[in-house]
């Protein structure tokens, strides 16, 4: 394969290639990692895609709002590129993104992308090969992309490091449940959309989008908020109401963000995150190549039975890594 | 020094040399990590204390309960160690045990050994410096070792993996309070001591105690749990009311899971997981070696200011440690 033919293609906006790349990063062979940095080396540096993670836990309505807003924003003529980070995906045999039926007209426009969460059973793995693929899909020129998550656990925190924006959509719901949402995945909040906000459960929807603007208010201002962010709005995925609203509120803290210098350090940062988790993974991933697996394995039998002390087995094992790297 | 006269002389159970080897297992110098290895080799490998993690948020009583305890089970001619775990010690001063003081008769008592929390800013290195020291003091032959923790975070996990029994330690509280306690933690506690059931707090304690083995009651079964376990108990450390009772439960309960085969597979699966945390940790300590840490820093400068992606720049640091390993 010509990596600078495939960057090349990616660049030009060739859908095909944009999917053979993002095949490359979700490999987790080492010589398809060094192609897919060769690749994401040659791509053009000065595009910009809005990213915006979105996060709510599952029957909230993730899916029906992706479709909604996607086919608003590919209507305005933006193109628009849908991810997903899912470490649970490996186990429930692909939980969010994995069934496009979901995302019936999205999934079929040509202005847009849609990639399922990659198989992996490490959340580490799953979010370097996210974090990689919105970079080609930033590379091959899209306008948005949305990265989905799950809303359970950490996934969150390591969407927020990818992100320049971050939606926490949620149901209508009293004020006992309220209290379900994690302070940790509310505090990374940039936007909270109640959805559902229509029929019969508009009224609960009114109700709860306060509950959480008045949560929103007692929390701590950050830095990089203008006033009147973080903030709660109602939204209705499937009737298509109050999407524009929050697209344009998207938009004025983007834009407030950039005017300030948040983005650009904001991304700085995450951009040295990402460098220094990379190095991590890789390092720790020598402990699941053949060889060293069955040796860690053997080693730890032995220090469960009380054989050897687990300092002294540790000792042993890094022996055992440094033969093998002069090897 | 003569390291296996060092071991022999901690087995002997003299303090000194059981105050030295916890400095050398405490240093981070990678000689003193192998000569702490040989120690932990040689120590009599038949010698089991109970070992107790103790979890309370700053202001429930620790320090106290921790003194009558140990007075108590000194008195019963039991010879008592005491550490802890603190990863915020290194930037607070030595929040706990760092002011023997405060345990001011069971620091003067010959059978127990005082030990506060290593200065080190990472949970991880606290951690196995506190298991290895717990492994000191079993070698040294004492009978009971608690593992005093700050009930913030996620230093209990780190305690629960090297521990027989985890009590919490609460203050009688409001209902609205009990949520307070991470859910996590109150799943980790074998036993609940609600403290402070003395005088004008003895009805609150009440309640508070009620409460939470109503609490305890809504949560699943463990198998390593014998009926009636995990429970809620008072107690009241400053005059040393409910202890026996305490410590009776205690030794029911370990008795139950020795006869039962959880004490010992408890342990087998403790022991594996720190070896592989200890390898994992001796991994990771590369990128904090002189040279390479000015590596990562220049490149992560790089990578902050777009000019290198994080990907390409984490291959370039890999081919940096490579090449250090060889040389």
């Amino acid at each position: 394969m010509d990596l600078m033919d495939l960057a090349k293609r990616i660049a030009s906006g060739e859908r095909r290639a944009l999917a053979r790349g993002i095949t490359l990063v979700e490999s987790s062979r080492s010589d398809h990692r060094a192609q897919a940095a060769q690749v994401l080396a040659a791509l053009p540096k000065d595009r910009q895609a809005l990213r915006i993670a979105l996060s709510g836990t599952p029957g909230v309505g993730k899916s029906t709002f992706i479709e909604s807003f996607g086919m608003m924003l590919t209507a305005q003529g933006l193109r628009v590129g849908v991810l997903a980070i899912d470490p649970s995906s490996a186990r429930s045999g692909g939980s969010i993104l994995g069934d496009k039926t979901r995302m019936d007209r999205l999934s079929r426009d040509p202005s847009a992308f849609i990639r399922p969460s990659p198989s992996q059973t490490h959340l580490g793995g799953v979010a370097r090969r996210t974090r990689e693929a919105v970079a080609l899909c930033e590379g091959a020129g899209f306008d948005v992309v949305l990265i989905e998550t799950v809303g359970v656990g950490q996934s969150e925190t390591v969407a927020a490091q990818m992100a320049d924006l971050f939606l926490l959509l949620l149901a209508p719901a009293g004020g006992d449940e309220l209290q379900g949402v994690k302070r940790g995945i509310m505090e990374m909040a940039d936007i909270i959309l109640v959805n559902k906000a229509d029929g019969d459960l508009e009224p609960l929807a009114t109700r709860t989008c306060a509950d959480y603007a008045g949560a929103l208010r007692l929390m701590r201002k950050r830095s990089q908020d203008p006033d009147g962010f973080p903030k709660a709005m109602m939204v209705s995925a499937l009737h298509e109401q109050g999407l524009q609203d929050a697209w344009g509120e998207m938009q004025a803290l983007d834009g407030w963000r950039r005017n300030n210098g948040f983005f650009t350090s904001t991304r700085a940062l995450q951009a040295q995150y990402w460098f220094e988790e990379d190095v991590r993974t890789a390092l720790l991933a020598q402990l699941d190549e053949k060889g060293i697996r069955e040796e860690m394995r053997r080693l730890g039998a032995n220090v469960a039975c009380g054989d050897v002390d687990p300092a002294v087995a540790a000792q042993k094992m890094l022996a055992v890594l440094r033969d093998m790297n002069r090897g």
